[in-house]
């Protein structure tokens, strides 16, 4: 089965018995009919069909090597400009059907697993490492379109810079044993967005690990034997669209992966019990290129979707005569065209990289992503410095309905709406600034490739900067 | 009956039959048992028991200038430096109680309440003023420990410098006649905190009137016929203390007045069909200088209990080492400080009025309320910056309640807290920060006074910058 | 005389009898040996001359259309895409041999008069203007690569939104008469950089023209009769490279430019009364395309020295290990990619307009416009808080040379470098940022393109946010 | 002598043989007429001239303890708020006369050695340490009105966490041996200001001392032998109060302080060889409180000059109506109503120390600390914001003088001012935000009291956060 359809997905995950936990009891029956899934696995349906529709399929898809039938184009192993360029067509139709509100939308992992793919050399003929296997895991996730989440941070138990776990049970989650028949995983793991709701699960590290037990990486199916997740509580607060306009369609859900004593068989383990690998991998594949060209290519439709929103309220209640409205929402279109001149710098300076890919340029996406983080939470900002008291005036969606009605018709309008449209756009903006989902979101592009003091100094240390200074001592020689 | 009990305040409005509008449907039964309410209103009855604390009677109370009776102290006419500080000592005990969260404790009503009687003599002889009418109802207010609420926005139909509301029916609440028995309103206006779980609201304009037939000020009871109370959404999301620690107890509401053709009687009304008089009243009585004070002692017990929470969070996951988390918590101490310091200096230079009232500096509390909107967003900026991840792995009390308990036991226990205290922490961190009831506090501190661009005109337009031209053109003149 | 040398330059500047005020005194003798002028003649000579540097002849000439003798490639006429690349070699180019310092390198206005004689076809046909006076005067600039200055702002009299100047005598400039020989002006402009070293002076208006007698452009020899320079002081503080390397080479200066009934004779007239071209021709000709091309691509190069100076003394005094001075630097590094990725995306997006010339997109180039200003004055901040005392600490180049020398020797020494080289590191830094010269620069940066706020309602109007409003509207359809 | 006059301060240091080296020259014959000095030595002179103004006095001295004649306020040892109120009154009123522009201004110094006197508790039985001295210095410093300096900072040679000097030669000045006369002194320090005109020098380290030779402190006279004042260039352009209103009057100057086996008599030795000392006096004593109140009384004058600078722009060029421009010049008037706040909550909260004396709140006045380095840099860009291009449309004195006047004084002339009077104001303006002198005020403000990111830690280690973490865990047991 190649590229799926949103039946496919929804029957697949319906079938697994994964076994998550939500507010202190464990989802039984189907999980697609769940309050706390059923609308992002709607949505997520939908992203699927969408590479069945007729006008799209050639931007949605591509020929797979092994068989010739269409599948996903987020697979594709980019070896052109031109593949590049594909990637963020797809990318960002996907994008749009959600209003890049879904960071993990299926492009998100199957890039991962891309990159994983394309750089499987690195392991070649390392210690405790199976190439092959990843090779194998990728060509089954695209020829049968696996939906997929990971985990890669340890629990927070204590952020100091030297902290050494030592406890007599692990936290974190670390190999107790290997046999016959695979390594076993105890402990557990932060942070999977759609976990639950995905046929696997990817494992392994973000680098900086000190202890062998913890280097490793693999995938194993979302129901495996022992494998929680245990969830936050569910931001959907109803299914009204009127009401939650984002919140009941996109609310991707957080969940610990809780490993006790899972079983990874061993044509699933991608590499265990190595440190260099599982702390070099990460840095020395082309995982960062990849994702965070499907990250910024999102975050662009995000930012479309922020600035339609803000023209629209400031449409609303006419207040565009004003300097400093204007200056805000120059703010967001700054933002908007500086990701976007990001983004085609990547493709334009893409490289060939050693294993014969082509990668977009990392550092100018390092760039995006050390900007998006500070300007998301802005955007959000600007949004209740326009609105005021118009994001505390949103009467419901059953208010509409009820006698009440005729009044909020009269007292409720606006310059250039009726009531329930500027209610509407209210309720919208409130979604996405202000309610449970909302905030959420923003923490999620606040932290998506990491604490942002971190990502600061990893973009200082990676850049060249010896040619402005030897321009400099140059300069003083004269 | 002068300084009541919870129970009274609690009695007193079930027994009311106020119109309110909730989701599509009318308040009916007691609305202290209503899921939407009970919360605040039992936080808000709190507030009224701690009058009868043996410890604090001097504190909440001082007896009736009519009566010697206890009154509570919010309705002490101050005529020296020692009462201001005696109503601070008030304010900031109540505020204690709920850590700053509830921005319509009554003693802010009741401030607004003693502004206006002590404010008086501005109306005195003025056409269509009826001084002594606010004099009865302050007393009366005192004397029976009125709760209140009030509205003094027109709704936001459009926010043009130069718009004139011009529809067959008013938008905007308007007198539409008068006939013996008192005035007749018709409209809606803006946003009414409370309003529904008052015994009365008082309604008057922020000034800018530009219309004669909405120049007005008066108080009637919440239960007027025609009056009724549209509300938004109840951000209580569960009665659960642990789940929503702020939320289950401080949700204040916030709704839509709309005047039906509301009679005000005659010895209800303030003053009507007077422009200027409507236009100067806020500005030359003490309503600000005697408002500012009650909300900028609110906000230091607010900050206070936001630098605990960065301060708990800090030692919870151990990050103290980092300098920027230290620049950071210190940007809280700063203000905190800072606040203080405000306060202090609007004591001190506080002078007795026309009137013979002690009004605090003005000028001082208009600084305060300038940096607050601004620094208040920074911390929940500040805690979402610190707790990253910690905010989403948040697990809901039944969860604990569950058999998976010994899981998270084991895989959220902190640095220096067991899992279930750390979540605690995080889930208030939440609440305060992400949750729709903690967006809608940090959108309710932005607008307190008002929009912050033009809080900051009135400042530079108020301040007295001669001195310091002066001192300038002196210099250069030397 | 195609493409000139240096020599050619100074002899040309020096023959004319230019009337230059400074500190109270007329220039006399050769302006190439004035104190003020030496050092950027000296600097713009060095310019000419890599015009002839065997290795970069392709780079920053073309063969002229007219005799295929080399001119320099600031007027080539771009055609094609790879035309723009050309253009930005050159631009940055003669960039690097100052680092960006000098705003009004030849090129600079060389682009200007390209833009305008690429958008003759505007004039064509209208009232009062000549578009083959401009041609011809684009021809012979080219040919003869004539210096010029410009100047297109009123002075600042009264910045109100409504003013009209109200006077006997005109203090903005405008046409006082015309007669058979040509227009006379009369009154005043602000500000020519580099007024009174430049062959030409160029004057036309920026917009905003309410008097037909304003509304004129034209071109004039900086020794006309009547014309006169008024220098502000200096920022040349001496010759020493060693004390002021920046300004003693690079100081630009700035001069009101005063027209005491200037001639301009009719075959340099390129339009006059005519409110509505005046007030059009800059925004539908590609003067803010080309020039903010060239603007940006020299911008980048300073920003790269910045970054090269940042990165000297983090190493001289060893501060790389402090998380916020990585955090710093990579400020520099985030605003310097993003303008990169601007220009790229600006090039990628350029389209043939509707007279045939290749435009760079003019919106993304305005995003790099309003976002320098921003950025430039935060590289300055940041070169200040990370140098602090060593900013201070700077003796000059006699004091090296005097016999306390060995003591700085001593205790001047840095962790990786030797005291001169030290002192001559925080020298650089302290002249780019805090010398009467640096922070002119400053100034400069901040309005290069006008007021900040002003160029974000531009942008904000001129933006085309209609598609993303349209989504919202879909959105909340669906 | 007590409280000396201008004349005195003026021959006494003249009387000096000081050894000042600026610009690779010794200063011989009288330095209060060498350019780079004679400005600032007649501000000085003018302040010690204010003790003697009749009205004055009160505020200027008080009768010394020891003769009852009248000695120089800032060496008055408070004890009651009176005390303190009387010292800040001072410290204004000397402030006033330089618009704050004088960091060193006489009353720091002096309040520098009055918190040493009034510490000198903490000095006694501890090894090596003379409290004795301090004191007989500070009788003598005070009944002779002696003019001081200080350096306690070493030479910025590695600024690494953990950098310890390896060199055969000191850098950093040490003791190199004692005898019989005293303690001898090689090597350098930073950043003496006023170095070289007063008549002696303060040494003393601020603290972090793990090199015992380090550990000292000790007063000594500016012409003790082998002692050597480096300067950096001078910012004294002219001596036109019209072109340089600020610097050709208040340009102290900042020297490297040169310790050639100086000789530091016993009876002048504060302590020495105590490392435990050396580390603890500085936060043990009332340096902190007493210097901090000096400094943020001045600081609010500054400020008060800054809002009338901005004032006047605004006037001048009429720029009142633009919203941006009323909120920039109302963050100016939030920061002096603030500052303003912390040092009167400073003075309410004032205790006695365990020597008796009266310390303003040191927490209150590191708020200040921390704010002013912030707010500072942000009110010169605000000038520069609001100014344009009026900061480069600058003619110096001698263009007014010349007969350029009659055109400057038609085109220059602005809305509220003629010509000159405009020039005034914008030559003001430049001085203070972008003349060399203007920006080492901006930098000398920045660091004023260290380190930015340390003195945040600081604060933040300092302040006691307890009582707020339990309040939250109070509330989350509830």
């Amino acid at each position: 089965m190649p590229a799926i359809t949103g039946n496919d997905y929804i029957e697949r995950i319906d079938h697994l018995k994964t076994c998550v936990w939500i507010d202190g009891a464990l989802v039984t029956g189907k999980i697609s009919e769940h309050p706390a899934f059923k609308g992002v696995m709607k949505s997520q349906a939908a992203l699927y069909d969408l590479q069945h529709a007729e006008s799209l399929k050639d931007v949605m898809t591509y020929p797979s090597p092994s068989t010739g039938e269409p599948v996903g184009m987020s697979y594709l192993q980019p070896k052109t400009s031109d593949d590049l360029i594909k990637r963020r067509a797809m990318i960002q139709q996907w994008a749009i059907s959600n209003n890049g509100m879904m960071g993990r939308s299926p492009d998100y992992m199957n890039t991962v697993l891309m990159a994983f793919a394309s750089s499987v050399n690195f392991l070649k003929g390392k210690e405790n490492c199976f190439p092959e296997n990843i090779i194998k895991f990728y060509e089954y996730a695209r020829e049968n379109d696996v939906s997929m989440t990971h985990t890669f941070i340890d629990p927070q138990v204590n952020r100091a810079k030297f902290y050494f776990e030592d406890t007599d049970e692990p936290i974190a989650a670390k190999v107790m044993e290997k046999n016959e028949e695979g390594i076993i995983i105890k402990g557990a793991r932060l942070l999977a967005t759609q976990g639950g709701i995905t046929d696997e699960i990817v494992v392994f590290s973000a680098g900086g690990i000190q202890d062998k037990a913890k280097s490793f990486a693999f995938s194993i199916p979302s129901d495996s034997k022992g494998l929680k997740f245990v969830c936050r509580d569910s931001f959907v607060e109803g299914d009204s669209s009127f009401n939650y306009p984002l919140s009941s369609r996109f609310e991707e859900m957080d969940s610990i992966v809780i490993f006790d004593n899972v079983l990874v068989p061993w044509e699933r383990v991608f590499y265990y019990d190595n440190i260099e690998v599982s702390n070099k991998f990460m840095a020395s594949s082309s995982f960062l290129p990849f994702t965070l060209h499907q990250a910024v290519s999102r975050q662009i439709v995000k930012t479309e979707f922020v600035l339609g929103i803000v023209q629209s309220i400031i449409d609303t209640i006419n207040i565009v005569e004003y300097q400093h409205v204007q200056e805000k929402a120059s703010e967001i279109i700054v933002a908007l065209e500086t990701m976007k001149a990001l983004v085609i710098k990547s493709e334009i300076e893409a490289k060939i990289d050693e294993w014969g890919f082509m990668r977009p340029d990392q550092t100018t996406l390092q760039i995006a992503i050390n900007l998006f983080p500070r300007v998301y939470p802005r955007f959000t900002e600007i949004i209740q410095l326009l609105s005021a008291s118009g994001l505390m005036t949103i009467p419901t969606e059953k208010t509409f309905q009820s006698s009440i009605r005729k009044d909020l018709d009269q007292y409720l309008q606006a310059k250039s709406r009726n009531a329930e449209d500027r209610i509407k756009i209210f309720r919208l903006a409130w979604d996405l600034t202000m309610s449970s989902f909302g905030t959420r979101e923003t923490l999620y592009e606040r932290f998506f490739f990491g604490d942002p003091i971190k990502l600061s100094s990893k973009l200082y240390f990676s850049y060249d900067k010896e040619p402005y200074v030897k321009r400099v001592k140059n300069f003083l020689q004269e």
